[in-house]
């Protein structure tokens, strides 16, 4: 129920007001390098505080291992790890306790539970998200040692969107602005509109892009844990996802099949990387002149670049008053305190790189496990 | 890895060319009622052959229990059918052996595999979809006695589509006509569409929309398992889904939080059901004014309407030649044979019931279960 | 529920008065030569009617693959089969409507389920296992190319025993009694018992030792999944047994550490093998004096044999009459009528075996997943 | 992997020589009141140095909750847990780094993973039962506002046995000696005995069993989940388990069906407790006249007392000088030094107490969701 993965399997705990945030990943493969600096500076890409763009919550987010690594590498053992938290005004809730804030968890969860924790929304915190960009990282220099890389960039955020393709972008521009946009016009359209959405005490939403690259044809299961299914459940598991698309998606089914289909040519010298037995990757000598497929073929991956659109709605916290019922049922009104993102967008991108890596990297495991 | 589900769970079998589609439904509940004629219905709605609009391919579908009923009840222990295949003209594939067809599954099973079953897509025939529609079929049976019922409909086929508002249209009118369409006259439109398209020997797309009522507030877990996630890996799981939105999906990322919350308002003699201890619903008194989040908050329902859009591609099967590759990784051309949807979607609608109907069923046992 | 195994899954189906007893088989590897006659003939070996100290049924048992075999090979795909029921006597149970027979399922099957077909046990009937067989020869064939053997007999009858070193006895004498003992004076008497406690319309129970050979070193997960928890729970779940033992079991708790520890000692040429990454095996150089442990130490397979002893109790249904209550609580008398088994034990061998060859493929496709 | 139960599941991570054990417990029910003085209480019972029979080892084993608690109670959502450790004496273990120690899990470790933490036995250090003791205070607490009861005890060490029938006992005399043996005079014998064998620099085994008391009738699923399967695993899961029966297990086997029956008859006031629908019990009216099967029928509970015994191996860590190999695989000599338990009997008995409420909730709470 808290838990994610096949064989790969990510368990997280916590709560935004509790001691702290954390997880533990099951079946990680034994003799990684595990390169610290490298999970904590991935921690810091969705840190709260990093920009005027996001919440103006500070916290130092430092991660510490309690288990599964021993003398710099991973034992094959459960990866267990805290992040403390800190910086909580528990108090900026206190008028939440008996009130449904709109669009929020707190009256589903309190109707699943019969109570809840209403101090930063509780487990429904997206603070959750450090556990999933801690066990990502991991998974990240696991997938490296193969050549397998995982990219995401925000899209679109309100109406100030890119074009769809994303071989026109330079990704090594993501990281130079606070929205992890590659095209910088773009980026700061995007924070401009962040900044005057903030100033009205409103939220808005946008898309992220993910890009998978070096990953092997022969990954994901026949049917019901297609490679598709299972990237979709990880990316729809993230708070204030509403939407999934894969390839062309939504857009692609106005066209005919025969502007869809992917037509195969050979590539003597190269082409598509093809998982072996063992683990090892070889050139299958094929390739496709387009990919709307978008890497995956009946649900399974074919080698070309996997990608994938995920749609996060205008965050539920306003900094407005709005009309609600208390848990008598009884019509109220509610305005929230304390200091809250108007965009996810920003800190969303490692969270979608993390959940990404940690499907990819299961479905390897598993794809290893299936060659006789 | 053939299976769905988490307590009420399906494991399908079968192939397009073997000696049949099946399958074992697993954890359904004791004592319900069966009605086999329901079930033969659903499977009539996905059968080929049920109209000009599908494939000429005639195929009786008749579903055979071999486990898990006894004196017309459930009887808990596992629930196993059997649909004979019939009608094959396994011929028309034999010049398919060694070819892999563009944008097919054909590639990557023979790149997961090393082997795979050239005549009619093997196990990643649509065909295996027979399996999910039984099951779905008795799944909507159960969610009947608790007053919960899922409608799909044909949205958009190619660019005609309806307005994306359910609430305009007639459920009744849906199954009078061969598309699946709410709307007759949008209805005659998507059909010329679909037979000129296929008159090119082409195919097309499209989006289903489907709507679950009834459903309690308290369904779906907290992270992973949300009702959301689950939901849309299950429609990804379908063959030629490629996307997957809930409530305002895509469109509503372009909004402000302040237009997409939903006001919780009281509701004294009725509201949304909430689950009670032992599975019984009682009115929560409670509703909201808009339903933005299509139905599901924090990842659990909130006891309004559930409402996901499912995009289909069109389908790669072209009775065209294509250029492509051969299992040697040499140029060929390749032309299907046989008889094949130009369009999917009519007879997609009954499979995304069926889905949507296990994931609720499932997730309800589920919640029962955490009331203690 | 109904299903067994992580990553290599048996899911079974089916009643014994129903259609038939099925199961798919699903996570078994690709291109594996599938000799149907060694499947039968497995099957031929828990057939009822085989000889004069086993139930009277005659049932032919034979096995249809309904998926997943393709030109003679697996295909990666699930692997369903179905073994259709016939000869049966369901008048033979009529008078067991409404009554719990001693030390049966009846109570505890109507408890939980709120009903229960009265035929032949339904579910809980040990016809069940001819699944488990069925399967477990697939898993046989598969362990067979990797030079794994999976070998059970009757150790005891009733107080009939065998001594306890596994060693001074030929397996190939296993088959050539009745009880299969691989000591034939011990069978005789074993089989004089099953004869006189027959007659006596009462039944006897016994112990099944099973021993795995070839195994190499490093399956089993370390804590949960130990390959001796998973090897007692596949015992645990086979009908009648009320106990399980590993290596020394419960007749090594009287003695001292200094007896029980298995010594390492070189064995340069040779030793245990080990799994290496791929699947492959190859010696260690490394073997232990003694085998105390039964092959697991810390819950992983060390490459020496494994050694399990399997309780079997005396068969509840006695062609005695018995006082017992009925499903309103009154107390009646109860006398089965039909032909039941005086002893499991013959039979209950290739389930055993079955069983243990499904447990040692999951774990070794798991091994191989976790070879980085 | 490392992962236990179906819909209740605890997940522990964690060394004995790292920053310590700890788990995630996942499924626990919500608004259970949490006595954290209970759950360390149930701590001090396994804590290492409680008297001179066990190792002089000297652990505080504060247990700190990370999440899932809310003003004193459950919250339904996951509840994670930190031991720290302390009083390590890592320099003990300097020379084992290269050396397998005999009978120990050195060896299948560093076959599987390819390297092992050698400092105290790391993961497969019965250390790890410190999160098995947290977790099922927590179901024990659960457990008792149903009514239900675990109770486990010392039987035997070496050669020392109490009686079998645990009747003959008074349970409140279990906590009163060191060994955890509700008999004082055999108490006595077992305490010198293992006085005796630590002086000797040696170990000895031992028979736990465990008595569950008040489960309703219902609990367990029919085939491969057998409650009966799953104690088995739940108690072969424990470090140096190695034999497991319920019931009359291996001594039942020798006697007669006539014998072993326990006959139905009415109790019309009282009987078995049933679970009924929403999780409440109620009488059945029918109670039996003997208990052989140990409260457990065709793998389902019949609300008699489930009765288990459970062997242990002798400790294989020795204070004696033993002959073994090391990594190299050449022959070398081998002296555990540090402190260990002579015999791992009296500290036993809380973990197999842990693992038996666990099992038992988990079925409590997938029975519930069975009932329709």
């Amino acid at each position: 129920m808290n838990s994610f993965g096949n064989i790969l399997r990510l368990t997280t705990f916590g709560e935004s007001h509790g001691p702290g945030i954390g997880g533990v990943l099951d079946g990680f493969p034994a003799g990684i390098d595990i390169d610290v600096d490298f999970v904590e500076a991935e921690l810091a890409r969705r840190r709260p505080g990093q920009s005027a763009l996001t919440t103006a919550r500070r916290e130092s987010d430092h991660v510490e291992f309690l288990s599964g690594l021993w003398e710099g590498k991973s034992t094959g053992c459960p990866i267990a790890f805290l992040v403390r938290n800190e910086n909580q005004h528990s108090g900026d809730y206190e008028n939440l306790r008996d009130v449904f804030r709109p669009s929020h968890a707190d009256f589903t969860y309190q109707t699943k539970f019969g109570l809840r924790d209403h101090r930063g929304g509780g487990r429904t915190s997206a603070r959750e998200t450090v556990a999933r960009v801690v066990a990502g990282a991991l998974a990240k220099i696991a997938l490296d040692e193969r050549g397998i890389s995982v990219t995401a960039y925000t899209e679109q955020v309100g109406d100030v969107r890119l074009e769809r393709d994303y071989r026109r972008y330079d990704f090594s521009l993501i990281e130079t602005n606070a929205v992890r946009c590659p095209d910088p016009a773009a980026a700061e359209e995007m924070a401009a509109l962040i900044t005057r959405v903030k100033a009205e005490g409103d939220t808005v939403g946008g898309v992220v892009t993910c890009v998978i690259q070096g990953c092997p044809a022969g990954l994901g299961e026949p049917v019901y844990d297609k490679l598709s299914a299972d990237l979709g459940a990880a990316m729809l598991s993230i708070n204030a996802v509403k939407g999934f698309e894969i390839g062309e998606g939504f857009a692609g089914v106005a066209q005919r099949g025969s502007q869809q289909n992917d037509l195969f040519v050979p590539a003597p010298a190269d082409g598509f990387p093809v998982l072996e037995k063992g683990g090892a990757l070889r050139p299958s000598g094929i390739t496709t002149l387009t990919n709307h497929s978008g890497g995956i073929q009946g649900g399974i991956s074919n080698g070309n670049d996997i990608v994938m659109r995920i749609a996060f709605k205008p965050v539920a916290t306003l900094l407005q008053e709005q009309p609600t019922v208390n848990v008598q049922g009884e019509a109220v009104r509610v305005q929230a305190r304390g200091r809250h993102d108007p965009c996810v967008l920003p800190r969303a991108v490692p969270v979608v790189e993390a959940m990404a890596a940690l499907t990819i990297l299961d479905h390897y495991l598993l794809a290893v496990s299936r060659k006789w």
